[in-house]
């Protein structure tokens, strides 16, 4: 049976309610800061919470999923240049990460930290799940966990033992993903052939049953991500994105 | 010795002259596709690049770091929308992923990709090295690499068998990166209290003379990201979302 983590990743959501030692989450720290990142200079921070008023507190930013109150331990991984600020300010530099490509710099070295948090997690047989909503509600987080200018809540893992023992979700074949030394862009004809699979899995068949829709991508399109809900996201992110000095 | 790559990860830069098979190729990329993404959508492309002469042509877009012609592999990992906006076109379902909220989501998504495949890439011995210049000038990736409207180079890998042992780089002492619950700001003596080992670094501080300054802090900050750079870079990035329509 494979078991490597990197291959197996199932998101899980029913925790048992056994709190994580402090040497379990001390090395789950470690390898995140371990992880590559851009000129070293770690522009990222990480919030532990295990405080159940905490978590209340985070609930709603999440819609109320329930694992981020069930779970004994919440990430929010953050993107962080207000440390190298303070650096910079303390040491007589003049600091420009005040800008978008910071922003997306810091966000891909903050992504690295949380996925190396996630497998070394799993390596310790406890399971995960990726919270979604954190850049959808920015501005809720940063008000209950206290984030200052410079700070940004990128991603949620809520951590904890497995109370559940999900199937693996299904993907995309490779042919869809892979392109060979260039992009080769796709016909009409290549997009149906790589999502008919997908189209015909008996999950996916019951979803667009259950949302009376035609097909799965009107699914996505018109009940998971209408655009109305995605456009007013995506102008609250540009909002918290300039409150917090990043934009 | 510990040899988990989650613990281990040293950028390889120099390369030897061994290609990879495909075998070990479709473990990495099936390693990336496997990671956790949000709804399931994979609004990512892998272009695995093995010609010499596409390696040629994207070397100047890195500044013509020399791993991106010397390694066997070159891994631009990319945001996608494009393939699920088709997919949504032939579906006759109106899609609304042409804003910040979505690239940022699919960005995430993209760079857990990398990661993973970075991962499995040194679980099979391989090394890698992130070049870091991929969204400092996208525009030229994009044309190379032929990426059309909804396509954006997010992060590139360039893999191969390593002709170097490079030492662990230094990071941060964890006190600096983790917070317990919320975020507890640092004052001017945690500040430099935190960085006095990174500044004390042998290493570090042959940059600091190098360079004639007067701490390294102003190395990053005046040398490696001087201000006019950063913001000329973000200009660009901002510019090549919107042409990608992407923001």
């Amino acid at each position: 049976m494979q078991t490597n983590p990197l291959y197996t990743h199932k998101s899980i959501r029913k925790y048992k309610q056994q709190p994580i030692d402090d040497e379990t989450i001390n090395k789950i720290v470690d390898a995140g800061i371990r992880g590559s990142n851009t000129g070293n200079m770690q522009l990222y921070s990480i919030v532990l919470t295990t405080s159940d008023d905490v978590k209340r507190e985070l609930a709603p930013a999440h819609f109320n999923q329930p694992m981020v109150t069930s779970a004994p331990l919440v990430a929010t991984v953050c993107v962080d240049v207000n440390r190298m600020s303070k650096w910079c300010k303390v040491s007589n530099a003049d600091l420009a990460f005040n800008n978008l490509e910071s922003f997306i710099t810091a966000s891909i070295d903050a992504t690295i930290v949380a996925q190396n948090m996630a497998l070394a997690a799993e390596e310790e047989g406890l399971g995960i799940c990726y919270i979604g909503t954190t850049t959808y509600n920015p501005d809720m987080i940063i008000d209950v966990l206290k984030l200052p200018k410079g700070v940004f809540p990128l991603v949620t893992l809520t951590i904890g033992y497995p109370d559940e023992t999900p199937a693996l979700t299904e993907r995309l074949p490779a042919a869809a993903i892979v392109h060979k030394d260039r992009y080769a862009d796709y016909s009409d004809s290549d997009i149906k052939a790589l999502h008919a699979e997908k189209e015909a899995n008996p999950l996916n068949k019951k979803f667009v049953e259950e949302n009376h829709k035609e097909n799965l991508a009107q699914v996505f399109a018109e009940i998971r991500y209408p655009r109305q809900t995605s456009e007013a996201f995506s102008e609250r992110l540009v909002e918290t994105l300039k409150k917090q000095g990043l934009m």
